[in-house]
């Protein structure tokens, strides 16, 4: 079989089938946004990955170096804010084609360091390879104290779903970078759109708040798309969903440029993926204190978008008019 | 400028001068086998990572998916092993040709899990993307106590130059791999010396001694070659190097494939590269304590090969014939 029949998520799932069981130090290992481990002297400390390589996550000639680097942290930031975690170091491996200019290298490095530097973060190592395909793989570490961890497997029947900022932008502004043509917008909405797909801001500090505030139950970052990453939650916390399309925060630059491209907005904010927004889970008693709290802290604004039901019921979408469909995950596959 | 006139060593430096100064927490950022970060609650943390492109690191047809993923683990094991540390955690991120067979995926795992279960790590993360060429990239962690941490750049003149085990098989294991048709040659030392290559032992027990025990000043292991990670000691602990051809440990089988490949056995042994050997300097007055010590509890031989004299003299080679010429770095370099 090749891998493209069996899809990413499969061959995700296969990988973890045929791990050894771990260590008695692993708090969570394959299945989570970060593995979380017990250091020898208490606290845990977090580890992820996350690669961007060419023509895949970004396109050379329509990415700049320096926002290629930016957004390989960010996305490996993401991550961390997930676990309600700090980050604190990285390493870097880089592939390269030979006949690359050395200036090119120079700005991807301008780019990680300025995020690095924006989050706290050291970059204390990393290798070189000569690679066909220009690749950049960031390992990030990151800490938790234990009793703020918030993992996907925690969230509960009647919990609310919430989401920070606002959805589909990213995917958005990917059509337009790979519109022949460009669209007629304006040039602030299309700029919005394009930030989005460019240089995410990962919610770090949203995602330290949020934990640390011991309201919510189970969180996740959007990275393979809204409808993607709340079946992860469902997966793991063997529950069931219910999204509403009304309350689903888009931004309108990003109605806008959906329209732009011929899109109906929905489908990016439910699909697009990249969003790299935190999904929350909290009982519904503790939704309005943990908006508030959010909000003030960080004027991040935090949306109720649906709660979560029954596993033996099924995961739903309903649209504006009440018909309700099914809400089937048609995120990112990198294999299809 | 392109990446290739520059080379990798050229690159890393450039890199390594761009990067802002890390937190109070690293103890050791770019420029030593692994980074080495202080645990807030005490204790060292190492970090290393190392990449495995095809056709560059290994032979797609040539390497069996299992020794791959064996040898993907195996080169970041031997880093941790350089610092004396003790290996624990693993993240694997991989690049997959969508038409890849999943039953490659599956060998590559086998040999990754086998190598980890054989020293003590779990893998505990990663991630998948596709790519046009495969390539695996590892991270290890690992601990060491702050007392037992060996750099590289501790080496102080009048120290002697220590090797464990044998050097040159791998270098000649790739030549019989890359050569049309195969020489003629013992089956068992034809099998030595592909096993180097393909399935090479990092010295994870040794070096952990070699740093416990008090008596060295320095180690690092050798992936670039003798000459080259010689170099690295002598730049970073500003010393310079004599090393004698005489005593250089290299294996019957690795002189013999040699010659049948038409190569001078010394040309692999100071220049191959990948031997994952660990190269230890130390006090002249240690030495015969240190060797009794790594032999008695690995069976694993340390040969002096070499004396560290002081930086103002030239890096120098001395023939069996007393021919002293200049000691070059001539190991792999990724972009040439």
């Amino acid at each position: 079989m090749k891998i493209s029949e069996l899809g990413e998520f499969g061959l995700i799932e296969r990988i973890r089938r045929q791990l050894p069981p771990p260590h008695s130090g692993v708090v969570r290992g394959v299945g989570d946004d970060t593995a979380v481990l017990r250091s020898p002297q208490g606290g845990y400390l977090l580890a992820t990955c996350d690669v961007q390589v060419a023509g895949r996550h970004f396109l050379l000639g329509k990415a700049a170096p320096d926002q290629i680097g930016r957004k390989a942290l960010a996305v490996n930031l993401s991550d961390i804010a997930a676990m309600g975690g700090t980050p604190t170091y990285a390493l870097v491996s880089l592939g390269l084609p030979a006949d690359l200019d050395v200036e090119f290298v120079d700005a991807l490095y301008r780019g990680l360091n300025a995020e690095a530097a924006r989050f706290g973060v050291s970059i204390v190592g990393g290798n070189l390879s000569s690679a066909e395909q220009l690749f950049v793989d960031v390992t990030l570490l990151g800490e938790v104290e234990p009793e703020h961890l918030l993992l996907r497997s925690n969230a509960k029947p009647d919990d609310v779903v919430m989401v920070t900022g606002d959805l589909g932008a990213a995917a958005v502004g990917l059509d337009l970078l790979q519109a022949e043509r460009a669209p007629n917008l304006l040039p602030a909405m299309r700029e919005a759109v394009l930030q989005a797909a460019l240089t995410p801001t990962p919610r770090v500090k949203e995602g330290q708040i949020i934990a640390r505030s011991g309201l919510a139950s189970a969180m996740i970052d959007i990275s393979d798309g809204l409808a993607a990453d709340l079946g992860h939650i469902c997966d793991e916390s063997r529950v069931s969903v219910r999204v509403f399309a009304e309350p689903l925060p888009i931004a309108n630059s990003t109605v806008e440029a959906a329209v732009a491209v011929g899109r109906d907005p929905l489908d990016p904010a439910l699909h697009g993926g990249e969003d790299y927004e935190l999904l929350v889970t909290a009982p519904r008693a503790n939704a309005k204190a943990l908006i508030a709290l959010v909000q003030s802290q960080t004027g991040t604004p935090l949306t109720i978008i649906g709660d979560i039901i029954p596993p033996n019921e099924a995961r739903t979408f309903i649209r504006g008019n009440g018909r309700m469909i099914p809400l089937h995950a048609r995120g990112w596959n990198h294999f299809r």
